[in-house]
This record gives structure tokens, C-alpha cells and sequence, in this order.
């Protein structure tokens, strides 16, 4: 179940570095992923201990340590102190919950965003919370599962892509944030896709169904938006940080990030607007159907009842009725009815009613 | 009944140090609870004279002193000269109906906030106001009731915490607005989760109780973000302010309040909109079922209007009609109904009315 | 008639210093009444001509010179005169319809703002301009009619209250403008329990003069939200303006009437709101009824209808009808009818549209 | 035709210092008026050709060269040498179309605005572009075609008033666009009283008509939120410029343009709400009556379809039926008619369907 | 199909400056045009490859090089080595589905804007991305395909217009984006005359046809505000924006440009806004049209429904019926039927129930 706010009676008056994993456990074994790169040299390992990742610490190498699952607190407070961190930077790692943004510590800056990835078997969206310290010589990111979502990041240090090798853990900051941003996009206009196919439909058969997947549609709209827009405020806020760690050149990329965002939260809004078209449209359709129904059906009722009050009149068993026992009174009734009929198709007519 | 603007003729025009206390009295008697602590030692105490309190006025310890009640204006007199508080500032306390601000004054800095708790009884929220004067070494909290909120911070001061003993007022502060805002999404969670279940019921039973609820949902949402809303506003003015109590490295928390007071405020925005779908989701559903049953039964109707008259035709007591002496006449009759009948659903079908 | 705005033909290209009185004529005699007090003495005095007044102004004493009634153009030039405004600060006074607004001129500072007063007898709002024109020792009120809006001020200043007897004509300011706001609150709340009061009838007994009720409040609403807005953007823009006649230390005062205008202004959105969930909720409900009574009319003629057509077809006189002469066929006709009925009724149930 | 945006194929692309005109030749000819004077002397003159003009533009004196009619592109460029001004200022002057805006310009700065004129005859508005070129000793206006919306500003300085004629080209241009906004409120004064008008009727007696009135006030208000929305940005804008031909006392009389032309926009939101108001009380009014119709016709006729299924009940021509032999069986299906109506009447009121 | 956000898969996670075309193919053949002049001389030429181009790169004149087609990532690259430009810059100019915006790079400053182009034959509008390279004697664009959108900027450079041979590659800039915005109004435009020109046979004849149109536009608006908004954000950037190869003396023209996107912006606003009043319209005309209908037929039926019933009534074949042997019982009963109906008129008529 998706909510849109979660806050447990145990979590209030918590102190604001208690190390607590307030989320769900998505995986069962945490993993460090390393990879140590400069220009030249390139490194790569798996560890399942802190030990092994402190090595890394002194040198001048960029080392990014990627750590899938949060739910082991003692291997989190292990990296606490094996950098130095106050307890504070990894409580706020730990509350998945919180909103997007960039808090900056004395020796390092932390980075919080939702990422959305598309579950492409069932076309769900897929949210978890993506935590980035950023210090000088190391970039540790926290995702709450194994994904491959950063795989391409990694493709491009192997493969000596020179921006990113000569690049410090601010620029590989940009390109991780670049790739959750990019999956925004890309959920939107997957998402999109579905809006503007629904459109073509909705003329041709309006029904309870297509008014049914225009609300879901909305409910996943308010979702997306929902990550997207504090995301953007956080993007924002990002590009205006003077941190420490990052270098005045990457900036320029951070200013891209804001297009980007910028984009995915226009699309939404555009979306959202013509989702709420689309109901109107819906509304319109079907009440102007409604409308020819109830005309034409009335007019049909209407013109037949003087002729069976006419035909009830003359079913009446008075002794003494001077047109029943009239030779051609049968045949005058129905020409009379006739008359009657055809002038009031031409009153309605007139009047513009069917 | 929760009013949302309350101002009596009385009190306009009264002096704004006037200590007039204007709310309701929602306790017997004036309760004042002490905690003085540093980091090594801790003092508790329940007082019930302003003498008692003065002598902590002058220690480096951390005291905070803890007012349930408010009605006793004479015990706010005295907490007033023992501290040399300006009038202004017990008067402003005493105005449990103003919204939530940020004042500095010479010798402290008074914050006013709206609490919201759950009463878990009867699933209602209760508002209160909560008051904090804030001194070097002296907080000063006034709620208008003893309640039981505040434990936490108590039982993390009791427990050593590091951080809590070794803070200063300040940080004190922190807690206790840390606490309120927990509150704040706690009560909306809950109100959440009510909404979110709503849902499913709406689209199996649409009935006018769920309307109801709905509407309840929506005054219950308006009542909160009416706290929420200048709450927000306080807490940002408050990371803004330029106050002699508070120390640099409290700011850092403080940021952390705003983001937690957004999230609600976020929360609280996405509720009222989901509430809004909810009511169109209704509105279309009630709408389309109606649709349906008129359509259905206007067909019913006018499939038997020919009918109907046919045989009021042939109930006529003319003397001469033919058709009635001729021997299969009633038989033909039925076919002809038949036939009418027939013509006219193929014509609906066609026409795709029902 | 209250209207929006108004401007007549002839107002057009009027200088901007010419002492034109734009407005209705709503007291007989303009009236002056002096009070002049510094914090041991106290003068009162009520006078018909300027020369009076002009004895206070090189007094060190805080005098304040109201008047009731903008009528006579020839007193007010007089005061022009004997204070030395310029010929603007005049104007404006006497524009009446003008927007709110804080004016510095060489000499003095101009605040205007709109005064709302209940008349208890008739529930009707009364809106009046007010005009302070405030100089160093000198401040003098403008109303347009005599009132006794400002007795409690003049009942503080009697009663040897220290903090307004001791304030500048800043502080009285302050004094004076917090009765208005104050009486903008209490007009609210007047109007605010009245619409809560509404909600109850609501849900009970929708009908049409609820309805009228309810736009009658939103007119009311409206037209007090008109003079609030501008005067909570007035109050701002006191609260920043660099007065050299308003002191340090009443800038906290003003900080106060912020707040107090910003709830007013809150009020009236939530009110706003209310009001228009009410319509939404008289909408539903209506609907909803009538939906309910649709339903079970039209389910009970449609049962009716084919009986009355299997009656209309034995009322037929056709010579050869089988059925007329079997001794059972009547009772059989209601065995058949009651059949159809009851299999219609368990239709419409089973389809749930009753 | 008044149109909302006007933008021709042949105009893309033209180099911004080209003087075209491309609004509607408004007048004949093209007329020079001049007022020149000071503190003691006057001087007007009507005059045809730009020699006439020039010989004003070393003198000490403030001139106003009012233009009327643009058509005539030669003598734009003769005023374009004969003062000096880039082409670009002309270029501006004569694109009518354009958004009201301050440009300052080497040697003057260029003011444009819509005026809007009732015209007494039919009611309608009249829009037309005023252009102000202003330098020290010379102001220039620009009008589409004659008319004598100056009139009152010429009237005050023929009477010698002293502001007008001790000011400068500065004052001139705010008297000048004071008299544009006052016919801005005049305007929508006019509009406004019959738009609150229009409320009584509307509950006494809604019909088409008057929501055929509601759509074209709603028009003709849109159309002057067109003019007045740009106006107020510039305004506001002019009062923030720093121009050289600007004094600083007369900002104080921009301040009051800027009250205006906010009251101004301020009514044009308030009657926007008012006519959207009036829709809403429209269709209610209309829906609660339909309401009415349907309720009591409907259970009108409910109520005689049983009646009328007995009446054919015992006009069946069956032989056996036991009923039609009794004698009192006429009498007795009255009665059991009667009583079924009463009771249907008596469910009905119980479930308050009427 | 026209889609509102558009984002590949295989496009997440791409390096910044990977130079990667990620549009339509809209031209075989990349065709470069040169026009180089100063204010005597000029040199056009058409060529094919990029070393022709870079001997213009060490003259003093003014060069424009504009780039149709986008598609051949070869001639980008040897642009990109040609002027030494960052790889960034010609990933963002191949980058076509990004918002417009500008970005300073430290050799040259880059410029996106949508064109929107109205295709005259099929009254479609087309949307391309230009991207302008600017550095002190060279301008580059960038069109995804061949067109003569900037036509009159060539003429206007082979005419010899004194301002556009004297400015440098900033005046170019501006007479490029000049243009580009007066399409945006002559787009607008033709839409804004459809869609006031729909105005009149709104109230004359409404219809499904109609509705469909009004979504048709309000869709198309969309689709034109989706490039216009982001267009003015832009566009108000640049005008804010320090650049090397922007002289002071442009920054009046940028201003100019900011007016017009804007007026593009505002029609748009009071085009949508116009929509949306028209489906009101259609409704109210619509809803008003069916009541009529509705409430004529109702009454007519209920009128014979009494009437019918006494015509059951004298109907039935009852033994004992006593009016029906009386001789001028038929007679009476049309004279009551004609009372009953005269009176239920006068009834209705009474309510003004038509």
C-alpha cells in the first residue's frame, strides 16, 4: 500500500540521532559495493564488512562506496565511526521517510532523494529513498535495495570515459542525481504515454472503465509529484549550496539537473491538466448522450398520450355516446390522430427539440 | 466546538499587557514541574509556589520549568517579576487564541506554537496552546493542561542522552518543537489512513454516509492545517531569527523542524486534494449509475407506449371498426405488438441507448 | 447599498491637492475633541473651531485631536493651516474611497485604513475610513461620523494605564489601529458562528433559503475580505516603513498587529472555504435526494406499466378472443401480473437500483 | 471586433526601428496641440507641421506637444530629427499593439498605456494607446485620434492651479496618467453598478437573458483586466525607474498611481468573483426549481398509475369476472381508489418528497 | 503525435557530453549557410563542410553560420574541434527535447528556444528546437531542418539596414529570438481568431461539433503554452545574464523581447481562460435548453393524466355504474375534463412552472 505519510506513535519524540531504521527491510543481507578509481588506476569490490572500505580513506583516489540495505544498524554505525561522521548524518540516512534535502555537516554534506524506478513486469513505480554523503576523497551512496539502476555510472568509469575518471565525488554526485532524475523522465513519460493513448478512447467509448484508469492515472500522477516536487526544491537548493566539496566547475552541471527536474515537474503539471480535461471531456460526452436519449424518448412518450386518452374516450361504456354509433367515427379518430401526431412532430421540430 | 476564529466584544481594545487569561480553563490546578540538569547531575521536581522556582534563576545548569494551566493570572504575575519578564510577554501567553509566533524580547525570546494530539479514546484531535520562554539558562513551557506529551524529552534527559544533557535551552527547545511537529504528522497519518481506506469503499458502495465522512474528513483536515499552516510559518521565521539564545549549532536541528513541519504541510496539501478526487470519483459513479437506471427503464417504458395504445384502439366502442368482427384479428394484434416491440429495441441497440 | 467601488465622472482629473469631500455626508457637525496627557497629567476637551486646538502644539505633552465628520471642507483647510501639512495630506483624508495606505510626508506620517463596526440592532457591518495623521506630539484621528469606537483607548488613558501614558503618539498609534483590527476579528468571529451555526441546518433540511443564506454570508464575506486584504498589505508596510515619528521600540507592537490582521485575513479564507463546502455539501445532498426519490418513483411505474398493458389488451373488443371466455382466466390475468411484478421487484433489486 | 492579441504575418521579422504604423488610422489628420508655460506665462497653439513645434525646444518652459492621430509616418519622422530621439522611440510610439512599458532611452523616456474611454453613446469601451515622450523641458504625448480626455489637465493649467504649474514635464506625465487610471476606476465603476444590478434580478427572475448579460459582462471584464493587469506592472514599474527626468518629489505622486491602479485591479477581481458567484446562485436557483417540477409532478402522476391499473382492471371484457356483478362494486373502487391515493400522498409526505 | 514529454530508456544515464542526436531525422543533408559581413561588406555562401567554415573564425566582421539539420553527429563533432568548444555545448545543442535555456560556457554563451511555425497549408503547428552558439564575431544556429523562418533577418543584412550591419552577433541574437517570439504571437493569434470567431456559433447553435472544437483548442493551447512559458523563463534569464558577448547597449532589445514573449504569454492566459468560459456557455445554453424541453413535455403529460384515468374510469364493466345510463353523462365528463385541464394550467402557470 502506498501512503502518502507515515509516522508511527513509537517514532515521536525520538532523538534526532538515535540510529533507527524507520523503514521496511527490502533485502536481507547488506552489500558494500566499491569502486576506487583516478584517471589511470580502477578498482572494484564487494565487502561485506567496514574494515575493508576504511583503507580507501586516505587515499587520494576517488572511492565511491555504495551500500545496499539499511537495516543493519550496527554495520551503519560501524561506518559512523570508521569516518568520523556525527551520529546525526546517518540518522537521517536511516529515516527513509523524510523529505529530499542537502544538510551540510562539518566534514561532509548529505544528499537525500527519492528515486522512482519503473518495475517494468508489472508497470508499478518503484520508490526508495537514495542517501549520498559526500566528502572530499569518498562518496558513500545508500539505496534501500540491490538495483542496477546506477549500472551505466559504473560502465562509464570502466570504460574510461574521461569527464568522469578525472571528475572528483561532486561530479560523480551530478551523475548519479542525473541518472534518478533521468528515471523521472522516464516514469513521467511512460505514464504520458498511457494519458495520450486513454485520449483517443474516451471519444470514441466513454465508460465507467476509461473514468476508473483516468482515476487511477491521477492517484499515480499525485504520486510521482509527490517525489518530483520536493525533489526540485532540493535540486534548487542544491545549485544555491556553497559546500565544501564540491568544485566550482560541477555547477554548471547541477544547473542542468535543474533543467531537468524543471522538465519532469512542467510534465506533470502538463499531465496533471490534461488528465482534468480529459474528465471533463468525459462529463460532456456522456450528459450530451444523455440529453438526445431523454429528448427523443420524450418526445416519442409525449406524442402518444392524447392519442390514448383520445382512444380512452371513446372505450368509455356511456349509454349514450352520439360518435359511437357513427358509421365512419372509427376511421375520423385515426385521421384526427394522425393530425394530432403530425402536428406536434412539427411543433417539436419547430422548437428545435429533437 | 472547535471554533475557528474566536473574539469576544470584551476584549477588544484591552491594553497589550493586560494579563487577562482568555481561553478556556482546562485544569484544576497550576502544576509546575521542574528538571534542572547539566551533564552529570539531574534535579526533578513538582512545585506549586513561584518561590521554589526562582532559586534555579541563577545556577549555569539547564532548568526547565514546565506550566500546566493557565487561569491562575496571579501565579503568571509572580512567574513574571521572579523572572523580570516584560507584562507583554505573560500577556502574549496568556492569549492562547493568537497564532503561533516568534517574539524576541530584551531578556528572552517567546515562542508560541498549536499542539495536536490524538485522544485515542474517541479519535478526536485536541488543540492546545504551548508556550516557550526562552532564557540563557531557564525554559519556561505553559501548556493549558497537564498531559503527558513531553515524556520523551524527560525519559532522553532521565536516560543521559548525550546530546539533550549536554545542549543548552536551546537544543531543549528543539525537542519540545520536535515533539509538537511528531504530533502534527502523527495526527495527519492518521487522519491518512482513514482517507486512503475510504477509497476502496467509495467505488464498491457509493452512498451518501460515505459523502459524510468525506465531509467530516475535510472540516477535520481544515481544522488541522489551520495550525499546521502558521505553525510552518513560525518555524521558518524562527531558523531565521537572529536570537541571543540560540546558539549556531542548533540551527542545524532547527532546519531539520522545517523540513518535518513540510512534510506535513505537503501531506496535509495532498489529503485535501485526494479528498477532492474522492468527491468527484462519487459525483462520477453516482452519476453513471443513475445513468444507467434511467436509460434502462425510459427504453422499458417506451417499448410498451405503442403497445399500450394499440390496444386502447381496439377497447374503443365504436359501432363499426372493422378489424374487431374479422376472426384472427386478435392474433394479428399480438403479432403487430410483437413487431413494434422488436423494431424498436433493434432501433435502441443500434443507436447504442441501452 | 454597499458598493465594490465607485468614482464618479466629475472625480476625473482632479487635482491631486484639491480638498474635494467625496463621500457621503454622514454626521450633522464636525466635531473636534481633544485629549492631552504626558504620564502625570490629562486633558479633555471637546472644541468647535481649530484655534482651539492649535494651543497644543508646541507642548511637550502627547495630544490627540479627534474628529468626527470630513464634511466641512472649510475646517479642514483650517487644519491644513495650523499644523502646515501640505495640501495632499488633506486630499487624502478627504478621499475617502481610497485604498489604505501608510503616506510619509515632510511633516507627518499618513495611515489610512477601514474601520468595520457591527451595528448590534440590524447584524449589518457599518465600513468607515480612518485617517491618523501622526506627527511628534501631535496625532489626529479622522473618522466620518461620531462613534465611540475608541472609548476603551480614552478609558486607558484615564485610568493612568502607565504603558499608554508613557508612549508617544506611536504607541497610541498602535493603540488605536489595534482596535480596529480588533474589531475586524470580532466582526469575523460574529459572521464565523453564524456560517458554523449554518452547517448544522445543513445536513437536516436543505433547501433553498439556506442557500440564499449561504451566498448572503459569502457576500458579506467578500465585502469585508475587501477592506482586510488592503489593510493587512497596509499593516505590512507599516511594520517596514522608516518613520521618523514612530520609535524603536513600538515596532514590536506593530509586529503585533501583523499577527492579529494576518488572522483576520486567515479567518476569512477559511470561512471562504467553509462556505464553499457548504454549497458543495447542499449540492450533494440535494442531489443525492432527489437521485433517491427518481429512483423509487420511476422503478414503482415501471412495474405498473406492463400490467396496465396485459389489462388494456383483455379490454380490447375484438369478437374472437380465446382467453375472454375461460371461466379462470381473470384470476389467471392477476396470477400472471403479480408474477411479473414480483419478478421485476427482484430485478431491480438484484441490480440494486432501490 | 476587439481582439485579445493582434499579430500580423507581414509584421514578423521587421527591424524594431522601422517606423510602421500598424494599428487602425483612428482620425484624419494629424494634429500638433501645444501647451507651453511656467509659473506666470501660458502659451497654447494649434499647429500642423514639426517646424512650428521645434522652436520650443530650447526654452526654459515646460512644453506639451500633444499629438493626435499616427497614421501619418512622415511627421513621426520629422519629430524623430527634429528632437533628436533614436528611431527606436518612434518605432515603439507607433506600435499601438504593444504592452504597456517604461523604456529609458538616451534622452527621454518612452511611457506607454492603454486608455480606456466609455463612450456615453452605446456604452461600449474605447481602447487607444497613450505614449509618453519624456524630457526635461518637453513632454510629448501620442493619442490614436482626437479626443479630450486632457481636457480637465489643460482646465488646471489655464486656472493657474500653482502644483501644475510649478512642476515639471515629470508632474505633467503623472497628472496625465492620473487622469488614464481614474477613467480606468470610472470604467469599471460603470460596469461594477450594473453588474450588482443585475443581482436582484437574478433571484426574482433567472432566465437565459440574464446569462446571456453574466457572459458578456464576464467579456467585457476580461477585456478591461487586459488593459489594467499590464498597466499595474508598469506603473509599479515606473515608480521603481531611475530616470534622469524624474524629480524626486513627484514619486510620492507615482505611489498614489500605484493605489489606484491596484484599487483598480483590485474591483476587477471583485466583480470577476461576484459574476462567478452570480453563475453559481444562477444554477442553483434554476436546479432547485426544476427540483420543484419534477418532485411534484412525479409524484403527481405516481400517484394515479394504480389508480388507472384498476380503472383497467375492470374494463376487461372477460366473461367470468365476480367483481363487475356485485352492485356496489362500482362504489367500493372508488373507495379503494381514494384510499390508495391518500395513502401514497401520506408515504410521500412521511419521506418528505414534497 | 505530438507528446508532452519524451524520454527513452536507452537515454538514461548517458554522459553529458555524449554527442548523441536524440530527435527526428527532419533533413537529409546537414547544410551549413554563411553570411559574413561588417557594415560595408558581405559574403553569403552555402557550403557543405566545416574547414570552409573556419576561416571566418579570425576576422573581425560578423559571421553568421546556420546549421539545418541536426542528424550527422560527425559535422557536430567537427564543429565542436573547429571552434574548441566544450563537448557539452554540442550535446546540448543535439539535445533537442530539453527546455529552452541559457548556459554560459567559457568560450561562447548557448541559447535554446522552440520555434513554433504555423504549416499554412494544414493550419498545423510545427515545433523545432534552434539552439544559438554565440561568441564575439561569430554566431552558429542550429536548425533541425531547412526553412525560411529567418529570411527577413537575411534581407534585412543584404539591404544594408544601418543597425543590423553595425551591431555585432548579440543585435543578430536578438533579431534571430526576435523573430522567433513574433512567430509565437502570429501562432497565437490565428489560434486566438479561430477561437473568438467559435464565440458566436456557441449562443446560436451548440452542438457535440462545438465541444470537440473547444477541446481541439484548448489542447492546442496547451501545446503552445508548453513552449511559450518555459520560452519566457528563458528569455527573462537572458536578460539577467552577465555574458562576455553581450554589449550593454543590446540589453534595451532583450527588454524588448521580454515584452513580447510576454504579451505571448498573457494572450495565451486570456485564450484559455476564454475556452473555459465558452464550456460553461455551452453548458448553461445546453442545460437551459433541456429544462425547457423537459418542463413543457412534463406538464403537457400531467395535464392528461387525470384525464385519462376518468376516461378509465367510465371505462370499466361494472353492472352498476349510475352515470353511464345517464343521457348526458358523456357530455359532463368533457366538461369536467375540460375544467381539470384548464385548471392544472392556471396551476402551473401560477407556479411559472412555463
Amino acid at each position: 500500500m502506498t501512503r502518502f505519510i507515515k509516522k508511527d506513535k513509537q517514532e515521536i519524540g525520538l532523538s534526532p540521532d538515535e540510529l533507527v531504521f524507520r523503514g521496511q527491510k527490502k533485502t536481507d543481507q547488506v552489500l558494500l559495493r566499491i569502486i576506487d578509481f583516478d584517471s589511470t588506476n580502477l578498482t572494484e569490490d564487494d565487502v561485506k564488512t567496514v574494515n575493508e572500505v576504511s583503507k580507501f580513506q586516505h587515499k587520494d583516489t576517488v572511492t565511491w562506496i555504495n551500500v545496499d540495505g539499511l537495516h543493519n544498524t550496527s554495520i551503519m554505525q560501524e561506518i559512523t565511526s570508521a569516518f568520523n561522521f556525527d551520529n546525526l548524518v546517518m540518522a537521517e540516512v536511516l529515516n527513509t521517510d523524510a523529505r529530499p534535502r542537502v544538510i551540510e555537516y562539518d566534514n561532509c554534506t548529505l544528499i537525500t532523494i527519492k528515486m522512482l524506478r519503473l518495475d517494468e513486469k508489472n508497470g508499478k513505480t518503484i520508490v526508495e529513498n537514495l542517501s549520498l554523503i559526500l566528502t572530499k576523497p569518498i562518496l558513500i551512496s545508500f539505496q534501500e535495495q540491490k538495483g542496477d539502476v546506477f549500472e551505466p555510472v559504473r560502465e562509464r568509469i570502466r570504460k574510461q570515459k574521461k569527464r568522469i575518471r578525472n571528475g572528483g565525488t561532486d561530479y560523480l554526485t551530478f551523475a548519479l542525481l542525473d541518472i534518478v532524475i533521468d528515471n523521472y523522465l522516464y516514469v513521467i513519460s511512460v505514464l504520458g504515454e498511457k494519458i495520450e493513448t486513454l485520449e483517443e478512447n474516451l471519444l470514441l467509448n466513454p465508460n465507467q472503465n476509461i473514468i476508473n484508469e483516468i482515476n487511477n492515472y491521477k492517484r499515480e500522477l499525485n504520486f510521482l509529484r509527490k517525489s518530483i516536487k520536493p525533489a526540485k526544491e532540493m535540486i534548487f537548493s542544491l545549485a544555491k549550496t556553497d559546500s565544501d566539496f564540491i568544485t566550482e566547475s560541477t555547477y554548471v552541471h547541477f544547473k542542468e539537473l535543474e533543467d531537468n527536474i524543471s522538465q519532469a515537474n512542467d510534465a506533470s503539471d502538463d499531465y496533471r491538466e490534461i488528465l482534468s480535461d480529459q474528465l471533463n471531456i468525459y462529463h460532456t460526452t456522456i450528459s450530451s448522450k444523455l440529453n438526445d436519449i431523454m429528448k427523443f424518448l420524450t418526445v416519442f412518450s409525449v406524442i402518444f398520450i392524447p392519442l390514448t386518452f383520445i382512444a380512452g374516450i371513446y372505450g368509455t361504456n356511456f349509454e349514450y355516446v352520439p360518435e359511437l354509433s357513427y358509421k365512419y367515427s372509427y376511421f375520423i379518430m385515426w385521421i384526427i390522430m394522425i393530425i394530432v401526431a403530425i402536428g406536434m412532430l412539427l411543433f417539436f421540430k419547430k422548437k428545435k427539440w429533437f
